[in-house]
């Protein structure tokens, strides 16, 4: 700790000083900082997957004010280790199938390494080049890896930004949207504005609605049942829309979705699109988590039909590995969305802008500030090319079929839903249950498969989430963390199980 | 490289499956990404501050898609410093004194590194304890020091939440004050809501004013004057509100700047919140940038009457050291925050979201996905200790003072604003453009100022900004970078002094 030397008596204390960018203490800290990541991810299965802590638990460790006197980084580690670890659900872990993944990768983290060392603001071109630029370039590579069409793409007049989450993504074009109908219909005729999705869209689809001061009334979810796999009927669609239309309401706003969160549908773009395009509204394709799987050519066709659709957006920390945050929407006519986002203040001028030869991507996002998330994403492509991405995808793939497999074996289990990608929904069937414990309805079934799951996730084995789709209760197991192996989609299955044994024996 | 191994044909070529997060190659491959990082802080005066490439530098130097194959980060590293570099506008460097700081620290990259590195969503408590909790407790921590009233921290009935920028933290709580309001009047009345800023107001309240729905004509921009320093007059507030009432409008917000983006002016809270509580309306105090400051306690008059406001945010990532981004925000009354963005989808479900014992952050935010922010708040809090904390912030106070000196010293000089923070606005005079060139009249000197400043910008010593106000073009000195010492300041002021007296002598 060379940097750190005794100053003056101060804030009626001695303390010490340290530099707050000294080169070499960041080297030998940093050093540190490495070892301490590589040794969790050493160790990252001794933990129990999710948490274990009651409410409350650090507040009980932690003093109630902050340090007046530096501490060490030793100590910090030492503290890091003791008081948050205990409270850490471990997104990494090879064994969590909860949720959607939310993957790093050794690549993701250097390109986020690397951002937060620059720190770079690129909000206009001229406050760092390099990041508007690389982000664009970027998402033009992502998407023609995807197959999206051309005009998507910067290079076919439409262009891509990477914003944090989905949720951003949708407010931004439900705006963008929204100014551009207003501008024609007046600024009065907010409250008769229509939105559409499906109820196994997002719900963050619905708050981003909200939140854009569009009536809540005028959200439809549209139903969608077993007989079409949980995606959106269009014919459902048209008479939503022709029924607004009736009452004097304008349709503006569908978003579908490519992989939803409860069942890993896919809405059918090609037809959803076409009734769209008959009555003016905006479509947006929405494919969080699923859209890393179209990297690889045969995943692409469920694609089909996003050529009529006004913007489509994707998640990379949930499935291309680049850590959180980084979703990157495409749009055909970004004119529209910065028609609505712009904004040209004094203190921001420049001559590269005021020449409309370069993109400012503040005017491409809700917020002005932005970090340069695209390092992460050429990190990663770069890091493992297009061909390892693929591997990893399809293996990840590969992984929740053998899981799919092992539970269609077990005659006590069944599958609720299609496995489009790595999700796989499974339950203790009623059959199963009927013949163990006369179980004739399905709310002793959901309730026999929530303690199930609960049971399984209290041994901190393994982690994995549920949903309820058409009143049904099902358990989500969802592959796609970096360090997942087929030993622990075997074990995972042993618990499941194990714990369905038990209490089946109970 | 001892974990890449050939695998079989594969894409019609042959190519090398690397692991996603193999403990050792993360090592390897971080402790070559911490001393590139650590040389790229020693030699980071080495290069222009503001980057000297033209528009489309980037397209003419990478392939035009994602490479098939990987590239090791020997390569990779190598092309940040040949291709990204050059792109560069670095924030960080000890001679960048443009718009503000966006400062960076060992702890703060630390923290980054950190947080990348377990990579967990806290969404919701149940998703990492401890992320929750955490950003929980530093948020009451960072309020005491700060001297917030304890109605604003958790342990006072409030609470805070760290986003990540002004911008998201302007849009929830418009938000949150609109739904209140419309609750009261009625949704149809969207349109007769009313919000108030000064014409000194940050630009993105305008952008968030505007995402929300309320109507963009009923945005007031109050005019500031000289004679008040910029800040926002409470008469002016008050007529304002008068004819919106007489006019049968609802007024609906109040946003005031304590440190204004143009000058640093800082608005009146006790009056302004006495006039808005009268009203009925909110009040936000937006302390974006000299928020930090206020961890001085010499500073911390700034923020009288802030009790009387309802919601409180700066940014940690501008002058606090925690690196891009991190926005803290706090209210008197969180409730009316989740009142307006609560979700409660059955995915998310959970005993203890159920229990009500918990703080689900994803009710206090637009998105849902967030990173674990408060680490590295934490860590930066930790490893300089509060004392040294202040002895950052008063030191670049100092230099800032000591710039204003060396400019206050050069007749030919003027100061535009009172510095109240690390600020300097500064102009060459008109007196001095007169004595030389017989200039009469502003145009000629806001011409001579802005030439001035681009002739300063371009030697890529230094970098500096501007702004208008009232008319008056003024260069814009902001001190705050993690390496800024006394011989940067004095050597930028040599810089803007040759310049100057080159051009004054042309």
């Amino acid at each position: 700790m060379d940097t750190i030397k005794i100053n003056p008596e101060f804030d009626g204390q001695f303390c010490k000083t340290t530099s707050l960018l000294d080169p070499e203490e960041f080297r030998r800290n940093g050093h540190m900082m490495v070892d301490f990541l590589a040794d969790y991810f050493h160790n990252i299965e001794k933990y129990p997957v999710r948490s274990q802590v009651e409410p409350g638990y650090l507040e009980r460790l932690l003093p109630d004010s902050a340090p007046i006197q530096p501490e060490p980084i030793e100590k910090i580690l030492k503290d890091v280790r003791s008081d948050i670890f205990p409270g850490l659900t471990h997104w990494q872990s090879p064994n969590f199938f909860a949720y959607f993944p939310c993957s790093s990768s050794t690549a993701g983290i250097l390109g986020e390494m690397l951002s937060a060392g620059l720190n770079v603001v690129g909000f206009s071109w001229i406050a760092s080049p390099a990041a508007t630029e690389l982000e664009s370039i970027v998402m033009d590579w992502l998407g023609k890896l995807i197959n999206l069409p051309k005009t998507y793409l910067f290079s076919g007049g439409g262009g891509g930004v990477m914003q944090g989450t989905t949720c951003e993504v949708m407010l931004c074009t439900i705006v963008a949207a929204r100014d551009k109908m207003l501008e024609k219909f007046g600024r009065e005729n907010i409250d008769k504005l229509v939105v559409y999705a499906s109820d196994q869209t997002h719900f963050s689809f619905q708050k981003a609605v909200k939140i854009s001061g569009i009536k809540p009334e005028n959200f439809r979810a549209i139903p969608t049942t077993k007989a079409t796999e949980f995606s959106l009927n269009p014919e459902s669609l048209r008479r939503a829309i022709q029924e607004d239309k009736k009452a004097g309401l304008i349709p503006l706003f569908l978003c579908t979705s490519i992989g939803t969160t409860s069942t890993t549908a896919v809405d059918p773009l090609k037809p959803l699109c076409e009734i769209a395009e008959e009555y003016g509204i905006w479509v947006h394709v929405d494919a969080a988590y699923a859209g890393s799987a179209c990297i690889c050519p045969e995943f692409q066709h469920f694609l089909d039909g996003v050529e009529h659709a006004n913007s489509f957006s994707f998640n990379a920390h949930k499935w291309l590995f680049t850590t959180l945050d980084c979703c990157c929407l495409w749009l055909k006519d970004p004119s529209s969305l910065t028609k609505a986002l712009s904004t040209n203040p004094e203190v921001l001028r420049n001559d590269a802008t005021d020449s409309e030869q370069v993109v400012d991507y503040k005017d491409w996002q809700i917020t002005l500030s932005r970090r340069f998330r695209s390092l992460k994403l050429w990190l990663v492509l770069k890091s493992y090319g297009v061909a390892n991405l693929r591997n990893f995808i399809r293996s990840h793939i590969e992984m929740a079929k053998h899981f799919e497999e092992l539970v269609a074996m077990d005659e006590r289990f069944e599958i609720m839903a299609p496995r489009n990608f790595s999700l796989v929904c499974f339950r203790v069937s009623l059959l199963a249950l009927e013949k163990k414990f006369n179980f004739v309805d399905e709310t002793q079934v959901n309730e026999f498969n929530a303690k199930l799951l609960e049971s399984i996730i209290s041994s901190g084995n393994v982690y994995m989430t549920h949903t309820v789709v058409e009143g049904v209760y099902m358990i989500r197991f969802a592959v796609g963390a970096p360090l997942t192996d087929y030993p622990h989609i075997d074990m995972a299955w042993n618990v499941v199980r194990n714990h369905a044994t038990m209490m089946l024996n109970a």
